[in-house]
């Protein structure tokens, strides 16, 4: 390796830059956000030097990334609000979690974060839940990034329990508990899943039937395993819940009652003044948790709970004093898809905020590995870890990949909110299957990342202090809650197949799904392209080819799973079909979702107006791209799309492109601009005054 | 799918087995091992109808497993060690770790544990650490699977505080310190690696000046990045340190003195009697990590301590009292390798552990996924989750991985006591490059697979209690400490290459390596084997087909390496040249690590003398293979090794074997004979009494 090639560059606005963003308004910007990127050092004046070295390092393929300007595209509409967050928090240490912590102090403190942010801090996001989404989501991303727990505790109370009263109820709802959700003196809990289930909400087992004589909802839990589990909110601080039951209305037949599917109602849990259990209603505590122990998960038993009829959450059906019911919607089935619908906010949260801990933890591995030297050519200094061909291939695709997740989340978020708006119905389908493609997709991929980055900075990655345990540990769950990822996939393959079969009836597609109408074609007609042996780094870098290479993938696995479910279905049915069809099925979704984050990626390359900006997100796109050809390459090889000579290109394209990317790596996390004071990982803030020095004095030397 | 092949069975000793082992010795253990692992119903009289069920089974591809009879084959040598120390603890629940505990708490109850287990159950393992290690490694397992922490508590006593003494010293040592570390009278410490170098041994910068005058050594840290940073032992009990420093003799030239390079020393930390921290010595708590609690790590600066001459550790060199320096072997280098050398028992003896951590992560994965229900065919009872496909993908090839573990760390055991008696040359080379490669190869799969089972357990999976937290956050450390994985494999990668010159100048290959001679012939003579399109069951799960496609893999690997790395030498030197090839080497290790396993299960379900529990192994061997397989099927299909058809006969093969392999899950785990007091996780127990009930009983319900 050409060590010339191993250092990296030191980057500042070059007068080439500046002449991009020439309003001075943003120039003003750019130079504050210098200064706060580089504290220690004014930018200094652009020079001839400084051109002529950017021109040397463009034609030796490296890039001089202006980290203020790349930031400036990167932040988003809502930093400032999230800014105002860590403000408020940096302000006031004695609302810092603490690197080591007791469950009961942690939910104490949690409470505390969220009572001061509301009351204290004034900032109150429950009124973004339903009014400006991509607000709130940016407020709960930057609780979670201070303490996932936090975030989490902040999201059961506005998104899912606050959520579920805007969503689910009617006027009369709202004007009721809005100020005392806003101002958390109604702390509420989502108490959806039970013992025995959690993936399959239309098998929940608690009952409210009605009672016509009292005009009343009389809640049940008919045995055990109906117990409500994991409620977060519960078992210490909850006043009411949003109880999922089975609404069953009294019938003049031989069976007494009629099961109407299941319904949302607000249950008071405990007594407003004195705290305590309400009668009928039985509470524990689910105990030591791996992660989120901030959140007080508990379990809900109820015996015989009455409530009046109003705290039927009704938007989506109602029942009349005389116990009749209507709806808007003429099926149960039709009724659950519209209740659940409402809910899809919380996988846009859940998602978006997933990337917001991969920065963190890419920007502690990516600091730490250019900090840390170890061994190097005999005789000469050690060098740095990122030196490293295999660290780089540790870290780098994952780097072009919280950059592809970022375009993506941010994407969706627009599209939530735009659906929020209009409540446009193909907008609404798209959203649905968005959001449970790239919830699954994304925290999957960022859970696996934060065991690697953990690894990746070896025995210091270890010390609590440096969060990748606590984030490893808190985000785990993400891959569970709000949808299972397995279950999710299953849904976005289920819209593919259907959407594949609308194409052949002349439908229209979803808009995320168009692709596939031209993508489908072409692989039709043309299943082994003539591009397979092209092997330029040009080919393989142009956009045109990565895009085709993803969809081709897509559209492949689409139609292969169609004809396999055909032909199963004969013989095992439709369940056992799609069982015997389950992996391929998601492969499918997962090669779907990749189609869909690269051509975000692709149209957020285009859309950069600063150039030395653009040509780092190419880079980063191009190896994003490559990393996900290489790794399902055994596919494309079997139906030849890639032929061996280009197979090894792009492994060998993946590599250099790593390396490139390493070298604009600290520019590059530089610009996800998160404060020291939020990263708090001694060994990967921004500018170590000396190496190692706050780690140690972190444990006394 | 066919209903009635989701159905497991439950399986009993037939006559059939029984004839395999009719020494009466033997029956009446496997009696008493089915009572024990079926208490409740003893083995029934073998009848001809099961007999005719077991032929019908085997007919329709189905097998009958005798868990009893597999368990006696997988159980070893030193089961009974293990049941003492888990009978002892069992007896002792005041010694037992609670679900939640701090750090302060964790370290004295793992030290309890330590003293404890010594002197009141009477178990004293450190004398076997060098005369009988298979037992040593037995005790210190079963320690950490009762809790990880106290088993690297006791890993850190005996083996490498007490290890080192006893292989790094010499008589006079032995004698003064072996009743002391064998009764934790003289807890001791580990002390190696500094902040700024870790896996970098050669470039620890403590120093060890001998002074003539005294006849002392000074130990001293230079400057604040050589102070010893994660010392185990050190925060709280250690009372000794096997300090590793440069040893530094005067010289009578202008630079004064001469580094000899690194040495270890016994240097005392702190009083015999008052407990205080000795003059000179300064010591930090590291503090919280991110699991192993029940450690204290700790660092240690030294000014200017100064211990006997004696206290140098001196079987590979020494000081005279007129300070010559005196070896047998000949430079800095070889008497480096030989200290270095000496501790590879740490790492037989994390590879060991680290199996027995993912058996105990697997059995409860998988009992929940039998126990778990979770939706079904229409108007049918919901299916247990590992009736599904994709919970097949995740868990029985993790299964067959675990199996293959097994084989393979009971080998390198078996290896290790061997060369321990023997100290035969060619032994201690094998033993030393399967060692590495061991250890890095199943830490990081273990690691990986402790998140795949706590996903697959889903919201339930997150409960503490069910441990996939603490067993994750315990095991993560140890892809990083005895050796980063990544440093390791690269040792395997080089040693490769060795034995590959070796090979063209016509030497002797090491044992474990002698595979490569016959297979790097056979793949130059015949880069494109005629089997590449035969894609029949019976040719796939031959074991000649299967090790040759993993050795061919090997083989290519390292030819193409070797050719590589002469290429880049020229160029870039032969640093440069190892970091360009780094990725390919890495694979190379992998590769070889995997053929090595791989052959060693193929003899162990050769050697195993019940029909019924070969087949099973077979079953499972054959699974393990084709995973593999397919997880690399890019470069088969790179090299033509494989063609398109055979590509997709591997992965449709893979799918049936996991089906296969889930219909007997439930007795391959039961098989790993892992006391239910011993797993604690509600929702993993063997016989749960009723379905979830001891769970929900765990949170008061």
């Amino acid at each position: 390796m050409d060590p010339s090639r191993l250092q990296s560059h030191v980057s500042h606005p070059t007068a080439e830059n500046e002449q991009d963003n020439n309003h001075p308004l943003i120039n003003r910007r750019i130079q504050r956000l210098t200064l706060h990127l580089n504290p220690t050092e004014a930018p200094p004046p652009p020079s001839s030097n400084q051109q002529l070295q950017l021109l040397t390092c463009a034609a030796r393929g490296k890039l001089n990334v202006s980290t203020p300007h790349l930031s400036m595209y990167m932040r988003g509409k809502y930093r400032n609000e999230q800014q105002k967050v860590y403000d408020f928090f940096e302000s006031r240490p004695d609302l810092q979690t603490p690197v080591e912590i007791s469950k009961d102090e942690h939910r104490e403190l949690c409470m505390r974060q969220l009572l001061a942010m509301v009351r204290e801090g004034g900032i109150r996001p429950f009124k973004y839940v339903v009014e400006e989404p991509g607000r709130y989501f940016a407020i709960a991303e930057a609780a979670g990034i201070l303490d996932v727990s936090f975030g989490v505790k902040l999201g059961v109370q506005y998104s899912l329990w606050g959520g579920s009263v805007l969503n689910l109820g009617t006027k009369k709802h709202r004007d009721k508990y809005f100020n005392g959700i806003d101002s958390v003196e109604y702390p509420g809990c989502f108490a959806m899943t039970e013992l025995h289930h959690g993936s399959n909400v239309q098998g929940l087992e608690t009952v409210a039937t009605f009672d016509l004589l009292t005009d009343e909802f009389v809640i049940d839990t008919p045995h055990d395993g109906a117990i409500k589990w994991w409620i977060g909110n519960a078992a210490v601080h909850g006043k009411f819940a949003t109880v999922f039951a089975k609404l069953m209305l009294p019938t003049h037949d031989t069976k007494g009652v009629t099961d109407m599917g299941v319904h949302a109602f607000i249950v008071p849990i405990r007594d407003m003044t004195t705290h305590e259990t309400l009668p009928g209603v039985e509470i524990q505590d689910c105990g030591h948790k791996v992660g989120l122990n901030g959140v007080d998960n508990g379990a809900l038993r109820f015996r015989s709970v009455r409530i009046p009829r109003n705290n039927l959450l009704n938007r989506f059906g109602d029942v009349s004093r005389d116990g009749k019911y209507t709806s808007s919607l003429p099926t149960i089935s039709k009724r659950f898809a519209a209740t659940l619908g409402e809910l899809v906010g919380g996988r846009v949260g859940l998602a978006y905020s997933s990337v917001g801990i991969l920065k963190i933890a890419v920007t502690i591995a990516i600091r730490y590995a250019l900090l840390r030297q170890q061994f190097g050519p005999p005789k000469q200094a050690e060098i740095s870890i990122l030196d490293y061909q295999s660290h780089q291939h540790k870290l780098m695709p994952m780097l072009a990949s919280t950059y592809a997740f970022h375009f993506a989340t941010t994407n969706l978020v627009a599209k939530y909110s735009e659906m929020k708006k209009t409540q446009d119905e193909e907008l609404v389908a798209d959203v649905h299957a968005l959001s449970a493609g790239l919830k699954a997709y994304v925290t999957t991929y960022t859970a696996k990342s934060l065991s690697t980055c953990r690894e990746a900075c070896g025995g210091h990655g270890y010390a609590a202090v440096n969060r990748f345990g606590s984030l490893r540990n808190d985000h785990d769950i993400f891959q569970t809650f709000e949808g299972d990822n397995t279950v999710l996939l299953q849904q976005v393959a289920a819209d593919l197949l259907k959407q594949y079969q609308k194409k052949f009836q002349g439908g229209t597609l979803a808009v995320t799904w168009n692709y596939l109408r031209e993508s489908m074609s072409t692989y039709m007609s043309q299943p082994n392209p003539v591009t397979s042996r092209w092997e330029g780094e040009d080919h393989l870098r142009d956009s045109t080819f990565q895009l085709d290479a993803f969809r081709y993938r897509t559209s492949r696995l689409l139609h292969s799973a169609a004809m396999r479910l055909q032909k199963h279905t004969k013989t095992l049915g439709s369940f056992g079909a799609w069982n015997r069809c389950l992996n391929h099925l998601l492969t499918l979704a997962e090669s779907h979702i990749e189609s869909v984050i690269l051509e975000t990626f692709i149209k957020a390359v285009k859309n950069c107006p600063d150039p030395s900006s653009r040509a780092a997100l190419k880079l980063v796109c191009d190896l994003y791209a490559m990393d996900r050809i290489w790794n399902d390459i055994g596919t494309y090889r079997n139906v030849d799309y890639v032929a061996p000579n280009k197979a090894k290109a792009i492994h060998k394209l993946t590599e250099y492109l790593s390396f490139q990317v390493r070298n604009v790596a600290r520019e590059l996390v530089d610009a996800f601009d998160i404060p020291d004071f939020v990263i708090r990982a001694p060994i990967g803030k921004q500018t170590p005054v000396e190496v190692y020095s706050e780690y140690r004095q972190h444990i006394g030397f």
